[in-house]
């Protein structure tokens, strides 16, 4: 009876890893029940209302019974939330050595006994705090904790945790797999959809208190306005739950909108354009965030077409954000209309020289890897390069070149493997999450940014196992030094299931899956070789269009002798822009990890690899590897039925049927490929592909998902 | 605790019309489960399975108890189902005449007593009346009628019975406002969205047994071997609920993907490609319906490129669509290069002398109108002027021309105008609705078509009283002679509520909403003069555009005289397209009804009205009215708070919030504009708008949703 089941209590995905079902478990549910029986809230805010209504909500699903709301504490298993401010309770409690190590973000969360009364206190300086402590608690509810006597506190390491949409206007969405955009802004500001609340709710959850709304490539109507208006609607739903909104300032807006014959940064009409606008701005959301800005890069506007620096252009924003407490997150994504020898070098040669000249609520804005979001790059570096400059970094949570929608790929090793490397900047252990969270350059001001995979699909991400990605980047955003594993195993059990065998089974396919997608799509250190400006499926083909770093031949360089891209000093140098102690690693072939080896090097086919295959043999092998452990997880995920719901089960099976299909293509695309230029057999032990190359390069996808708008 | 309930029961429309929750009427609920306790099934077969699958799940949400479905009768309280063919009880039940009136899709549901038995049987001659017959019993149950003495039997009116979707292949959707498209090209065919099937159970719980997936500007890319496979996937969902798939046919396909150099239809190459495509589309989907036609429109390709005619055209697919039952819809919504003095007149023009020379497998699709789906149109000239021809009428279900998602306008009053109109063809009483049942020329071949209102909002059409009409169309193309209120009511009981004073006051909203739009948008017969491009919110003042009859002053013709476009003798001569006594009725300003008056005449600002005010009093009256109405809607539904679940009620509060407030926009700004014509005072007693004409002709709405895309 799946058709019956399926609609009356569909999981529909919709409620992320908030799902607040009632807990199988009689006794856990009895002592839940027992504890927390009541919340008490003396004073309230916005941001205190919304805690105690989701505590409210999560007991009332998980419990089946709704804890009352009290103003005064009048029993035992009461949880009290509050501030030393708004509560006088918790005022009483001697808190204030314990808060002040806590920051406006931080919590205490413990048992205790208050007038006799065992008691659950969630305290903390600012609201948000009180927020997150909530959310603590519900996720340990969610995942059958004990609450019996808790003694936790925690605080955010990074300030400013930040999604990024890269949503336009029109609702379309630049590389969004999950739909379209969640913005109606036809509709804003006077519908309010209950997404949008939801969004914020689930952020919340996450520790996430910031959104982009608007992509990087911009549209400076955002700022006009009835846009403003509209923006300020979302930041109205979203501030009970400590998001700030953030805009794109597309950079040449003064002309487009304002009326100006210019946007030279150093102009002065130019200036008191920016100063009135964002003044303009903060009357409609006081608590504006500010801008990211992409300039220069990709045909963006930006201040080299006045012959200005980026530091230029970041400080005429930070100037007129500076009174209101704004910052601007200045992309170093950029390249200019030159084609680089190597593209891998130019954030590094265009920023490095400028470390020092931005505003102090300036972040230059970095991506994990010198080129693009690829399923494994080395982490960029600038990490530890600009010292004077607080960096923060920018991860893409939508799976770009990891499969749409449709691969199961959980990120958090890739973005773990991204925080924990060594920079060496400051000597062994500068690692990139201590450039940072600022510890490493003393930064105060920090940041972490996350290209969002959300869209208006019914379960937000297109796939259920997207979601993951998501939550995990907002609990490494709040902790980066959480682990992959530990994120993996409360997002399960917050989000399909407690049951041991499940719990181990969903764990091990998605700890292994990015490693699996790396040897299907760009084993060894390969990278930017997808299917052309829709970047689906494979196209180490790609040749000939009108930059040759928009091409796959320039960065995989195959030919008879080899392939990879020498970046030591004998080819293009980028390694140059890395420490000392990091050239050593990776300049010789010896030293250089093979996950990287086609990165930093140009190889022989015949090279000998740690297997004793050669690279050839190597190549072949991971691709074939990366496939067949596709059929892995598939594996793992059927035995899983009835253990699962129906839908989410059908759904997931289908999907990973889509990636075993195209883990095939991918891997009989590159192997065919790469045959022309090795000239050898594919090894004995691997079934050859059925179809010649040329029936994968003919294949098209007109209307693959997320392609840039042109406007 | 709006928060609390939102989330944990949402009623977030994603259900529509198809809730099953709990009677709360003790009594009733009893009386169902017991007479309703069982179901049997002796035979399976796709259809029948989703119908007792259907049946299993209302019966289960709304009595809480799961019938079984079982092969043999063995009690009393059973529902059987199926055919005579199908099923040794119903063929035991001697029903062959009853069941020799009731066609392919037709049922007869009636309480009868089987081997001492009290039972429900639910016979036809197909499985699919079996399935309508049950969507029928479910109807009866979610409105608290008995089910003790059933004996009832229904027939549709209409054969083809048809949802048009303007989707794209990039899922925009021309004219939609209630987010994407459903299909996610993407991911079929291996990903099925559990949204499908639950389309599809909408659509045959009301009938509807067609769906054209793909825009009537088309791209040839659909009609290409992956595309066909994704239909194929669509098609496997929609098949055991009733519903064949169609797609648009574009007349260029076999230049743009056969590679022939011509598309010319009389060109034997030509012929041939299209059979066998036509034949390669039959081998993906065995009954595929046909297609859907525009050609020779808003610079669509089609048969006059090569000097042939729309027949020559329609006859190519035709032939080769015939040995497999397929049939093609061609759009008379056509006009050319050469800007008509008249676009009124021009379908006439081009299809009434054609009237015969169409396959019998061609029906011509005529909109209910001669213009555009406006608020208020007279009936298309075309019903009636050709008996030869099968034409199937084309309504608009989207609101392109009613506002958007955001205007609650009840459209079956607007269907019904169309549909009781007379049209004199063969004497009094030659209703649209007999040309378009087949009853007035005899014609077996029919149909009807919607442009569907569906997108991917979670509540699938934007507005939750935009359901409304989707559900009405199905139900008036079951039975065009079903009234609008009957229908309203089963809508609001399924929907929304049974308590009677919430029914009777949604039900007075809704049937007075569309003559209130008709008032606040376009009264007296006013039409096509909303924004350009969009057409979204008024543009009277659109003027020098590419083409005169894509402009408004083209349509309203205000001068200093009057207003309105004479189409007498004396003007452009349109009336001459109707009947004699059509013509009479419309020729003078005497006879012609107020409501088309400037649809008919150019008519003097001081032409005294019925109301004894002049045209131009009358006119800013309807305004005003049009626009206080609104208020009279927000009052009543406002007064319902606390009888509407909270989540619909904020919803449709905020969304009539809009439409009040563009209900002002639309009259401020035509009252303004038509003011500089009339020189005339806004009458005493209506305060006259607060801004001035300019700031309303100044508004832009660079990212209003549905704009063609311009490929």
């Amino acid at each position: 009876m799946l058709l019956a089941s399926s609609l009356a209590k569909a999981e529909d995905g919709y409620r992320l890893w908030l799902r607040y079902d009632l807990i199988e478990n009689a006794n856990l549910r009895t002592e839940y029940a027992s504890a927390l029986n009541a919340i008490v809230l003396e004073r309230e805010s916005d941001v205190l209302k919304a805690a105690a209504y989701e505590l409210s909500l999560a007991l009332n699903g998980l419990t089946g019974i709704t804890p009352k709301i009290n103003k005064f504490l009048s029993g035992a298993g009461t949880v009290v939330l509050g501030t030393p401010e708004s509560s006088p309770i918790i005022a009483s409690l001697n808190l204030s050595e314990k808060l002040s190590q806590l920051g406006a973000e931080g919590y205490c969360l413990f048992s205790t006994t208050i007038k006799g009364k065992k008691s659950i206190v969630i305290a903390a300086n600012k609201d948000a705090g009180v927020l997150y402590g909530t959310f603590h608690l519900i996720r340990l509810l969610q995942t059958s904790q004990s609450v019996k006597n808790l003694s936790q506190q925690h605080t955010p390491k990074i300030q400013h945790r930040i999604l990024n949409h890269w949503d336009n206007l029109d609702r379309t969405v630049e590389r969004g797999y999950a739909g379209f955009s969640l913005w109606d802004w036809h509709k804003l500001p006077d519908y309010i959809d209950p997404r949008y609340r939801d969004y914020a709710r689930a952020n919340a959850s996450i520790g996430i208190n910031g959104s982009v709304l608007t992509n990087v490539n911009s549209n400076a109507q955002i700022l006009t306005e009835p846009y403003l208006r509209k923006v300020a609607a979302l930041a109205n739903v979203f501030r009970p739950y400590g998001i700030k909104v953030y805009l794109t300032a597309r950079f040449s807006a003064p002309v487009e909108i304002g009326g100006l014959s210019t946007a030279d940064p150093l102009d002065p009409a130019v200036k008191e354009w920016w100063k009135k606008k964002i003044d303009e701005i903060y009357t409609y959301v006081p608590d504006f965030g500010g801008f990211a800005v992409k300039a220069n890069s990709e045909g963006q506007p930006g201040p080299q077409n006045y012959n200005r620096t980026h530091a230029d252009g970041a400080n005429l924003l930070a100037d007129a954000l500076a009174p209101h407490n704004g910052i601007v997150m200045w992309r170093a994504f950029v390249y200019d209309n030159k084609v680089p020898e190597d593209r891998a070098k130019q954030a590094y040669n265009e920023f490095k020289p400028l470390d020092g000249k931005f505003r102090e609520n300036v972040m230059v804005q970095v991506k994990n890897g010198p080129i693009d979001f690829q399923p494994r790059e080395p982490f960029h570096p600038l990490f530890g390069a600009m010292p004077q400059t607080p960096i923060n970094i920018e991860f893409q949570i939508t799976q770009e070149y990891l499969g749409f929608a449709t691969h199961l790929v959980y990120l958090a090793p890739l973005f773990k493997e991204c925080l924990n490397a060594d920079t060496y900047a400051k000597g062994k252990g500068s690692f990139v999450y201590k450039v940072v969270d600022g510890s490493l350059d003393n930064h105060q001001l920090t940041g972490i940014a996350g290209v969002a995979n959300i869209g208006n699909d019914r379960n937000w991400c297109g796939h259920p196992f997207a979601q993951a990605n998501w939550f995990a980047f907002g609990r490494l955003a709040w902790d980066p030094t959480l682990n992959s594993e530990t994120i993996a195993d409360e997002w399960i059990r917050m989000t399909f299931s407690q049951e041991p065998e499940v719990v181990k089974s969903l764990k091990s396919v998605m700890l292994a899956s990015r490693e699996i997608t790396v040897n299907y799509m760009t084993p060894l250190g390969l990278h930017h070789i997808m299917g052309w400006d829709h970047h689906y499926g494979p196209g180490p083909w790609i040749k000939d269009k009108p930059r040759a770093d928009w091409t796959s031949v320039y960065y995989h360089k195959a030919d008879s002798f080899g392939i990879g891209f020498d970046r030591t000093k004998n080819g293009s140098g980028a390694l140059d822009q890395y420490a000392p102690e990091v050239q050593k690693q990776y300049s010789t072939l010896e030293s250089c990890p093979e996950e990287l080896l086609l990165w930093f090097h140009h190889v022989s086919w015949d090279h000998k690899m740690n297997s004793g295959r050669t690279l050839w043999e190597e190549l072949c092998h991971r691709y074939y590897q990366g496939a067949d452990s596709v059929k892995w997880m598939q594996k793992l995920w059927n035995a899983l039925e009835g253990k699962i719901d129906p839908d989410r089960f059908v759904q997931v099976k289908s999907l990973l049927n889509i990636q075993h299909n195209e883990a095939l293509l991918w891997r009989n695309s590159c192997v065919l490929y790469f045959q022309t230029f090795s000239g050898k057999e594919i090894p004995a032990g691997l079934d050859p592909p059925d179809k010649p190359l040329s029936y994968y390069e003919k294949l098209q996808f007109p209307f693959a998902p997320g392609i840039r708008p042109k406007w």
